[in-house]
């Protein structure tokens, strides 16, 4: 017999009652039935339930093993009673009576369970890896990870794409974000850089003439610990592809992530239509580049209807030139309650407060447009807040339907007499015809609020987007269980600074629209062929076509302020190899670690990666970083300057 | 229709004969055939020949395009003249006559050809390692790798294998090579590690309950260049299991090397008897722990053949303790040319020369051993050197079969008068006894050769094993296209150093043959559960079977000189775990760029890597290693020390 196994622990069925068997694994639970020792014994592939009285040679031994030990039985397969058979597990039927027990790898007193996965600090857990990553929830991310891994693979080849690595110790890479050095113990004084993405080296594979690259590629970035980022290594299916189109991009990468999904999605709903947005619809419309669609609420400007209205505020506002006033539709979210909710949301977001209005059953209301028209004008009393006194309204209201102005007729009506009323010191302030015209523009109606936000977009668009997920959730408008993709397009090229320079917003590599030609005119006006990918609120995908013509290239960063001579110094290699025949050519790359945490349901990256750095970079269980010996800083010639200096 | 192809360059044949298409590619070679252009046009996936006359409104522009511009054509395929077909290439039955074109990349002057691969610096190839990549042997080499690792993935997820990623950025593994350190930022001072290999975290991963683990990892060694060894990173195939014995990491091996030499052989035989052979005895045999067993050359210790004998060199040599004489046979080698050639190779391996004894036809012999018989002894008169004379040799052959003592009267027959003589000084010296015991031995003959190596085997192993390879390739002795494997196992734990310690001759990590028994006794007997796998004389596979006990750990470390702190200082990580119920384990890794090498049948690694370093570990193309900027510095806190300090 094998020396460890006849079996995995996740082998054994009904068929194998009578057989002697041997089985290794963990001491997942030990009971003690009085005179009956029963343990579940885990592998990798499952559990076996094995017991042993006192009877058993093995009972004596097997009494002092405890919880996480490792250990060998030999027994005898036998079949549960009906009444314990357990139908939750392969090996539920069966249970293995233990005749010889040894003990491979005893465990001391364990710093966190294993079985019953209670919550213990990341700390610890990040500590004791090893054991945290026996718990049954984190052994299925890491299995989940692993399949995400191999099927994207899998049917990138199926694809005709081919895998090939990319350096890792290499130069810097123009990615943007800071670069992890390497000193060289050959060049002393120089350094190398891991590399922040395979962009260069995925570009120079298309002008080497490879088409339709793949790699599942590590990427390193020495950026500030953030709960959904590693603050040193992540993963990326990186692609890249020759003589292409935007659409062709998208009509590569979509059955991929479509496929995914419906793999992996534990059965939630994967939208096919992946709608394109441009950048600034996408801004407008969900307050993000990267809009969780399963939130239906759009976003307007309803800027229009405050202009010279009597909401001072916003009418003020609006006399500076850039500024809008949006709204942010809620559905059935009509009352006082919920709008303080989200008043109180918008003070933690450091705003005074959220302007809103919502509509609500009148107290007492025409039944209908006949009543009004049958009313006399002299009944109606009761001034309102507005521009225009109700009497004045059913006077217009009367001479309209005379007039044959239904539409009119009807519009004066809701405003003023209908069956609901608007509630909330805006609609007040603005009056009920520009009230009832922001109802019909959002779609809105009794039970229905909006909130509003102005001033200039780029300050409040963050904010709003916050409030659309934020009413989203708490309306429970926003699915829970589906993946809504969207291609976020049409991003510009270049943006104003702070101090009032052009640079590149984005990707500097990525071709503008309209080629050499655009970039004769306003910067701020070109966009370029570059792309997202978002999935439920997250930048699931970033690409571009790229800029494969050095003469554009060049011209591009003279905008934004480089010289030729620092494109050639910063970027030497890949616009050399654009002068020797380039291929247009573009592509994309998808972060593994994101797509598994969407998969995995879960927004905490160490949850999703086997051996991760804790939020302040460090490996708690190999001990990184630590001091370097005396000797290796005098190989690679480097002094450490202390902190006082 | 697409903006830049319809097909791809290999995509067109005689059923598309009228068709109206687009390709894009890059010139491969342009013909002027008087007022017809002929063009190969080359992408990814092949190449069409198109074409233009004077009538065609492209021809004007076509006369402008150069080699390895890239360019896009309209135009109607034809079917080529049954004389011009070429059976070469899937598209050889047509072609394409142009009517439009569009430069898509210009190319200024090449550096480096890239039809017809012309030989260039390996500085050249690699500063413009894009066009490089270019020639069709490169984009070969580059896409058998990546089958070659495809193939590997799919074979080990077949087995049952689960693939994970371990970290890059990490603490320093204890491989024993130079680690590369990674400043940290956010930790000034401290470093962290790359990983020279994935060694603890695959064996975490046991710990942690993941069984059978694989990656294609990178790994990292600071190690000074060679020919065959990339200078800062390569590629692993990495592998470990638990509960698993020796046998079962064999038998899980086998079939993946096997299959994979017999798909990307190219026809090459791949023997499936894989030998296990004793380090001991590699040594002994072949010179190496890593034998090419396509050498049928096996040597062995004859020191008994010359212990006493008149070979004085030899005979006082064996007297200093632990000391040997080696015989490497060399069949076919017999004469006194080979023996002069490799008397040449051992003086420019710094040896005074090697002694051989070759074996040739008799000038004048006796034609049968019944002549001899009949022979009077009066008429035997030449003398010989050794130490007997032919006139006593036959008086005692006479004697022998008169008393029957047949074996003993035709080994004399054969030493003295046979159809052979022994050529050499060393046959001289020695005698026509105890060279024909050797010839018998060493089951030799005519036309046949030996060389020997005497001194302490440490000493001479090495050259003997060179050697062997140099007898086995002059005399075709060694396959040119097969694989032949080899498992080397049963390494000795431990070595004495230079000053007489005690050290680790290999791996720390590997468990003593005998566990904590074994480290009882002398070091020197222990050996360890270790292996390799040799393949055509490299080693492509290291592995073992892991300790996974901490007190077996603790002794063997204390016997090579380290006490418990410094284990758990260094190692601290992964001893905890062991104490937290580890299971027995083991596994090997396979060096995927020597996989690669040797299926492509080249000695130099940066055939096989995409964009290898040089041998001074620098990138020509991306400008790596260079210099920081102050600022990377100074955000480090780090000085580089002048070269004068």
């Amino acid at each position: 017999m094998h020396a460890y196994r006849s079996h995995t622990c996740a082998g054994l069925n009904k068929a194998d009652v009578g057989q002697t068997v041997r089985l290794s694994g963990w001491v997942h639970r030990v009971r003690d039935h009085g005179g009956v020792l029963f343990i579940d014994l885990r592998d990798h592939y499952g559990i076996t339930q094995v017991l042993a009285d006192s009877d058993s040679p093995a009972f004596a031994a097997l009494e002092k093993v405890r919880s996480e030990w490792v250990i060998r039985i030999d027994g005898r397969v036998k079949a549960r009673d009906a009444a314990l058979v357990n139908p939750k597990i392969p090996t539920g039927e069966i249970e293995v009576y233990v005749t010889e027990v040894e003990v491979l790898g005893p465990a001391e007193d364990l710093p966190l369970p294993v079985f019953g996965e209670a919550d213990y600090p990341e700390e610890t857990r990040l500590t004791y890896r090893f054991l945290d990553l026996r718990r049954d929830t984190m052994h299925q991310n890491m299995m989940l990870r692993s399949n995400v891994v191999r099927w994207l693979r899998m049917k990138m080849w199926d694809q005709g794409f081919t895998e090939f690595q990319t350096p890792i110790i290499t130069a810097s890479s123009p990615e943007g974000a800071r670069d992890f050095l390497v000193p060289s113990r050959l060049h002393p004084g120089k350094f190398y850089a891991l590399p922040q993405a395979p962009q260069q080296f995925k570009q120079l594979i298309q002008v080497a003439g490879f088409d339709r690259y793949f790699q599942i590629a590590p990427c390193f970035r020495d950026e500030d610990p953030r709960a959904d980022r590693s603050p040193t290594d992540f993963y990326q299916l990186d692609i890249e592809m020759s003589f292409v189109t935007q659409d062709d991009v998208f009509a590569a990468v979509q059955p991929v992530l479509q496929g995914l999904f419906e793999e992996f999605g534990k059965g939630r709903k994967v939208y096919a239509d992946w709608p394109r947005i441009a950048y600034r619809d996408a801004l407008k419309w969900y307050g993000s580049d990267k809009p969780d669609l399963r939130n239906p609420i759009r976003m307007q400007d309803v800027s229009e209807h405050f202009r010279g209205s009597g909401f001072a505020i916003f009418a003020n506002l609006l006399q500076n030139e850039g500024t809008e006033v949006r709204a942010i539709p809620a559905p059935t979210g009509g009352s006082r309650k919920f709008a303080d909710r989200m008043n109180a949301f918008a003070q933690k977001e450091g705003l005074p407060g959220m302007g809103y209005i919502f509509w609500r059953k009148k107290g007492s209301a025409y039944r209908s447009f006949e009543d009004m028209l049958n009313t006399p004008i002299g009944e109606i009393e009761n001034p309102d807040d507005g521009s225009k006194r109700e009497a004045e309204a059913l006077e217009e209201l009367k001479r309209a339907h005379s007039q044959n102005d239904h539409a009119r007729a009807k519009f004066l009506f809701n405003a003023y007499f209908g069956e609901h009323e608007a509630a909330g010191p805006i609609a007040k302030a603005i009056g009920p015809e520009r009230t009832e015209a922001l109802r019909i523009e959002l779609g809105l109606g009794e039970g229905d609020a909006v909130f509003f936000l102005g001033g200039k977009p780029e300050v409040f668009e963050a904010v709003a987007g916050r409030a659309r997920n934020e009413i989203g959730r708490e309306l429970g408008l926003t699915e829970t269980d589906s993946f809504r993709f969207a291609w976020i397009v049409d991003f510009p090229m270049y943006e104003k600074t702070d101090d009032g320079k052009i640079d590149f917003s984005h990707n500097p590599f990525s071709m503008p629209q309209g080629g050499l030609e655009a970039l004769s005119g306003d910067p701020l006006g070109v966009y370029a062929y570059q792309y997202d990918l978002a999935c439920n609120g997250y930048e699931v995908i970033s690409g571009g076509i790229r800029n494969h013509k050095p003469e554009i290239m060049y011209k591009a960063f003279e905008l934004a302020g480089y010289p030729n001579s620092e494109v050639d110094k910063r970027f030497g290699g890949m616009v050399k190899a654009f002068k020797y025949g380039a291929p247009p050519h573009g592509g994309c790359a998808a972060g593994i670690d994101r797509l598994v945490m969407l998969l995995a349901d879960t927004t905490n990256i160490r949850e999703v990666i086997m051996f991760p750095m804790n939020q302040r970079a460090e490996d708690l269980l190999m001990n990184a970083p630590s001091e370097p010996t005396n000797e290796q800083l005098r190989d690679l010639r480097l002094r450490v300057i202390p902190k006082e200096a």
